[in-house]
Order: structure tokens, then C-alpha cells, then sequence
């Protein structure tokens, strides 16, 4: 697997700095729509984040004003296909977003999106499954899919798990469009700011995700994303062995001494 | 099967124009609790409901300036029943309360629900289970069984499938009065507007439900409704399946052709 | 087992008075984190609470300005330990937390938990399971675990199961202070007030939980807790039966008879 760094991508732009990863769509003509070498090219990134040695967050933007318009299957030459395979194109295509939002959620190492402008349809649950969102004031969001005769089918998944099923229902049944204060109500993004303090926030979110310990946070989001498929008491059990785990760690050790000691543990930059 | 149009209600009414079939709680002395012919007559227009073409929209709400005041067993002559007849005839009422919330829950069309005035125990729970829910400044919230010495049996759930456990909880366990500012922040209702701006409120949420494909947003509805019940990849591989049908269908050719357009598709009126 | 009233304890005190047992962390010189010995005295009160007649709320509060830091594991003498009887100390020590929040949750009585100042790993935990959680305005939450290279492994299920798996997550990986008012609004808090009028606040709460009947209270909170574990259709069926139950018992009976003779029922004081 060619390292990160020598790898050249067509619709978005790779760039690590100080052990952050951030990842800009590349699409301005189409308002960053995913096309499928899109999101290819995302899911490319995060298998690798998964063996990048101190990496210790990812951060996924937009360009031009726009965080993401949704699904682009203009370049797909569909009218060229016979029927059946017309229905497997559109299936896979459709699918791999599933399987991209997916990738993101479980990434070991926290994600943050900075999100402007359009957040539509793939954009919006791609919003939703970032560990910390940031709105630009500009953002706007919506499910656009039912007024186009389709269902959001790989994202409403997703979108339900951020802001519940009901609300997500309301807003794939009406494409209602929420600004970001309306969005920051639901919880859908965590923080709000102008455009141009954007890259201050990011910074403030970066700095206290390094004062935390890489295996530990990445310990914790694995539990708290496996919580609703197993019985709490098998998932206690299993955490009182993983916080054993954790505490005898070399983490463990140099964060419980640190704090004895006065001083900051030895991953705080 | 009688037509809607045919049928004569005692406790409600049930009045179709513009494709929006507007049902009406009539028993204003009791500020419409809900009896057994009231909870019969509203599972008769929802049967109908799934058979109605051209339906987009069903709006539920009260009359005379209350939504509806809980269940009402005043009329149902118990005292003339032994004893266990008569905990088989509470059993059922009660049940049917609970079949009649699962059934406008699963209603493959749109509904909307305006509340006002008094908004208790079973009114409580059929506003939870709408898919859009406007509040009048007036409407308060509350389950007040517990003070009874019952349990909001067939409620509760449909409660906390909307606002979560612990909130429902709360409400439960004080019998604790909600406004309309604060079920609005509990996400028990999504807009708030004065009594003589309701059906302009009410008309913008259906302009808005006929912007959206009827089959679109009935499948869309099934898969966010379905979510709970399912491993979410046996959702993801389904919803692939449904997005292709939804794209080649006669709408999804519709939508996307009017969106290359820049036309309104043909389900706008 | 002995009495409550009987009971001495070592870090915590225990006082019955008006049906309402008031339970005090009183390690102020640790900001009240727990030791082993606070949790299982903790332990012992809600075992005897399950047994307690006229029993109707249980307060947990601080004292000397914080509610909770935490877990303190600094008197365990590990450094004397093994390492495999370390490893099975601290296992014990960290499951001990979460039987006891388990414990709490699921007490049969209403539970009231009044925070101020410190509300951190444990005792964020334990703010998220009472009933009613009221923040004096000098509280502040956070989830240091990451931060010491260890994992919130007993509280994490428990704070995801109050505001949601997605702050939680974001909690964790930043570690993230929140104040009263940042709680309020993830329905962490139920309500907030000055620390001068916090027995106020309490007593309304208390005297609006003693307007509802006992067994309909517990009852509810059963049904409520088990809502996540059974189907529906299920849930639905059985709580018709409890339903039955319940109006056909002393307190259905009294509370539907004060109702229609519109006098108070018998529970209330």
C-alpha cells in the first residue's frame, strides 16, 4: 500500500501538517458533489489513517464556500448501459457511499468537518458521522432526495444516529432547509463560527483532542460506537477489562503519573 | 371496504380537499379524551389511508381550542360488568389505544398534527408519533397518570421513541406541565406559531410534503421507521436495492430529468 | 439486614426524614471522588431502599461546593500488589463502578441528584442515571479519562444513554468542559439554579414526584428502562396487563375516585 504522502488524488487534495491530516474536496465546479473517484479517493485516505503512526486527527473540508452538494452521477456515461447493468452501476455507486460514511465513523483516529455552505444529501450524513462538527455561518442543510423522486438511502442511516429518526423523518419528507443555529439545536454540528475564525476553532478542537491520549481515545470511540449491538452488562464487563487495560498502558502509567506530578503527559504537544 | 367520503363519524370528523385529508377530534366537553368509537373511527381513516391514491397529506387535530385531554372510560359502564370482564374490557381499551398510535406511526403518507390547549397522556402520545408536529402558543403538555394511580402504558414508549427515555421518564415520574417554548427544545414538537397563524403554518408544511415524491417519501418513511429492528449493513445492502428502484421508477426519471430541467417535477402542484 | 437508620457509614451520610432519604458524599477533601468504600456504602443504601415502606425520593448530593471528581484510586496501596492481583483490583474496583451506577438507575424510587462544582468521570456518570438532575450554576462537567491515558469504561454507556452516543464521543476525545447551562441544553440537567436556592428547587421537585402514587411511579420506571431490550408489539401487550393492574389496584382506585370527587388522593401529603 503506497504511503499517503506519494500518493497523487483527482478530486481531493491530501495534506498532513503537525500530525493532522486534513482532507479538502476538490469539486468547487459541482459544489464538491461526490462522484465515485471521490469517494473512492476518501476511502483510499482512511484505510491508510488506520496505520499512520501518530496521526492524531483528521479534518475533512469543502472548497470554494462549499462543504458538499451530495451524490454527482452525471459522469457516470448510465444512458450507454444495458438496464441490468444500469441497475448493478447504480447500486454499487450508491452502495460505496454507504461503505465511505461508514469508513469515516469507525476511523480509530477523531475526525472533524469543517462544514460551509451546502451540505446536501451524501454531505449532510458525511456531517453527521465526524466526531466534532463545525458549521461556518454560511452552512446550510438538507435531504433533498424525495423531490427528486429518490430515497436517502445510504445517509438517512447515519443522519438518525446524529439527530434521532424523527427529526430526520421531518426533514426527508419536507427537504426543509436548516441553517446552522438551527443545526447546532438538533446537535447534528457541535460549534458555530464565521468564515474567517474558522481555522481558529479548528485549532482550539485540535489542541484538546492532542491534551488526550491516542490509544485511549481510540479505545473509546470503539466503545462507544459498539454500544447498541451488544447487553450493557457484557459491554461493562468488557470495558473493566479494557480501562485495566488502559491503566497499566504505557498511556496509562505516564497519564496517571503526569497528573500526580503536576505536568502535562508526554503526548500533549 | 366503504370510501372515506361515505362514511358518517360520530366522534370525529374527517373532511378531504386538495388531496390532505384533515381528521377532527369532535367530543369538545371532554376536551376531546379520546373513548373506544374515537380511537375505532381514527383506525378506520388510517385503513383507508394506505388505499387512498393521490393522498399527500394527513392533518390530525383538535377543536374548540384542545387537542385532547388523555383517554376517557367514563362511558364505557364497567360497573356493570364482573370482575373479570371488566379487566378484559380495560385491557383492551387500553390496548387499542397503543394500536391506534403504532398505525398513524406507520402511516405511509405524510402526517401532520397541530396541537393546542390541553395535550395529556394519550393526546401526548398521539403527537409524538406525527411526522411534523405544530404547537399553539396555548398547547401544554403533560402525563398525568401516575397522579391517577396508572401508568401510561401504551404511551410511554411512542414518548421516548421521540423525546428519549429519560426526558419521558421525567415527565412520568412528576407529571411535570410542559409549555409549547419547552416541548419545542425537547423536540416534541418542531414549530411553534400563534392560534390565528396555524393554517398558514400548516399550509407551508404541506406545500412543502408536495415539493417530495409520494412513493419517495413512503419508502423513505419505511426505512427510517424500519431502523431499530435491522444490522445496520442488512439496512445499507436494502436501501441500495431501494435507491435503484427508486431512481429507475417512473418518479425517479421524473425528478432528475426536471432537475437537469430546471422544471418543476410533475408531483408539484 | 440491619436498618439504614441503624447504619453508620464512613464517606457518605445517610439522613431519612419526610419519606425522603438524603444521601451526602463526605470526602470534601477529594472533592468527593469515590473510593471503593463510597461506592459500596453507596451500594448498601439502594439495596435498602428497595425494602424501604413510604419511601418516595432518594437526594444524592455533594458537599463543600462539588458534587463528584471522579474515581479515586489513590488509597488502594496497588504499588504492594502482584501484577495479576493488581490487574484483578483494579478490574473489581472499575466494575464496582458501574454495578453501583447500574444500581442507581434502576432504583425503584425516584432519585434526585443535585450537582454543583466538580461533576467528572464517575460523577458525570451518576448525574446521567438520576431521574431528576438539578445543577447548581457552579457545576461544570467533563470526562478527564482520556486526558490520564485511561477510558470512561463504567460511565461512558451511561452518559451515551442520556445525551446521546455522539456527544458523548466528543466529550470524551476532547475531554471538554461544559457548564450548567451547555448541560441543560443535552438534557444532561434537568433544570438549573443558584446555589441559595437549590433545597427550593429540590423541594418542588420532591413535592411534585409525592403528588404521583408510589407503585404507579415504580412501575413506570420499569417500564420505561425496559423499553431497549424487548420488541414493541411485546412491550405493548404487557403493559396493557400492568395497565389493568394498575387501575384495579388501591392506588388506580383512589387516584380515579379523588379525580372524579376532585379531591386530592391519599398519597399525596
Amino acid at each position: 500500500m503506497p504511503h499517503l504522502e506519494s500518493m497523487v488524488f483527482k478530486e481531493i487534495t491530501a495534506r498532513l501538517t503537525d500530525n493532522v491530516l486534513h482532507i479538502q474536496f476538490n469539486r468547487p465546479h459541482k459544489k464538491n458533489a461526490m462522484n465515485l473517484t471521490l469517494v473512492e479517493e476518501v476511502m483510499q485516505c482512511f484505510e491508510r489513517v488506520e496505520y499512520m503512526n501518530n496521526l492524531r486527527v483528521v479534518v475533512i473540508q469543502g472548497s470554494h464556500g462549499n462543504f458538499c452538494a451530495g451524490g454527482d452521477i452525471s459522469d457516470m456515461h448510465l444512458s450507454s448501459l444495458s438496464e441490468s447493468e444500469r441497475e448493478d452501476t447504480i447500486w454499487h455507486f450508491n452502495r460505496s457511499f454507504g461503505r465511505m460514511i461508514t469508513q469515516v465513523k469507525h476511523s480509530a483516529t477523531p475526525v472533524i468537518a469543517v462544514v460551509e455552505g451546502a451540505v446536501l444529501g451524501g454531505g449532510f450524513g458525511l456531517a453527521c458521522v465526524a466526531d466534532i462538527t463545525i458549521a461556518c455561518d454560511s452552512a446550510f442543510f438538507a435531504l433533498p432526495e424525495t423531490g427528486l423522486g429518490v430515497i436517502p438511502a445510504q445517509i438517512a442511516p447515519f443522519v438518525a444516529s446524529r439527530i434521532g429518526i424523527d427529526q430526520t423523518k421531518r426533514l426527508a419528507l419536507t427537504g426543509e432547509k436548516l441553517n446552522a443555529e438551527q443545526a447546532l439545536r438538533l446537535g447534528l454540528v457541535h460549534g458555530i463560527c464565521q468564515t474567517n475564525a474558522i481555522s481558529e476553532q479548528v485549532n482550539k478542537e485540535i489542541a484538546r483532542i492532542k491534551q488526550c491520549a491516542p490509544q485511549a481515545n481510540s479505545n473509546t470511540k470503539r466503545l462507544l460506537l459498539g454500544l447498541n449491538n451488544t447487553p450493557l452488562e457484557q459491554i461493562l464487563d468488557g470495558a473493566a477489562t479494557a480501562f485495566v487495560k488502559s491503566l497499566t498502558s504505557e498511556e496509562g502509567v505516564e497519564g496517571t503519573q503526569a497528573f500526580i506530578q503536576k505536568r502535562k503527559p508526554s503526548w500533549c504537544e
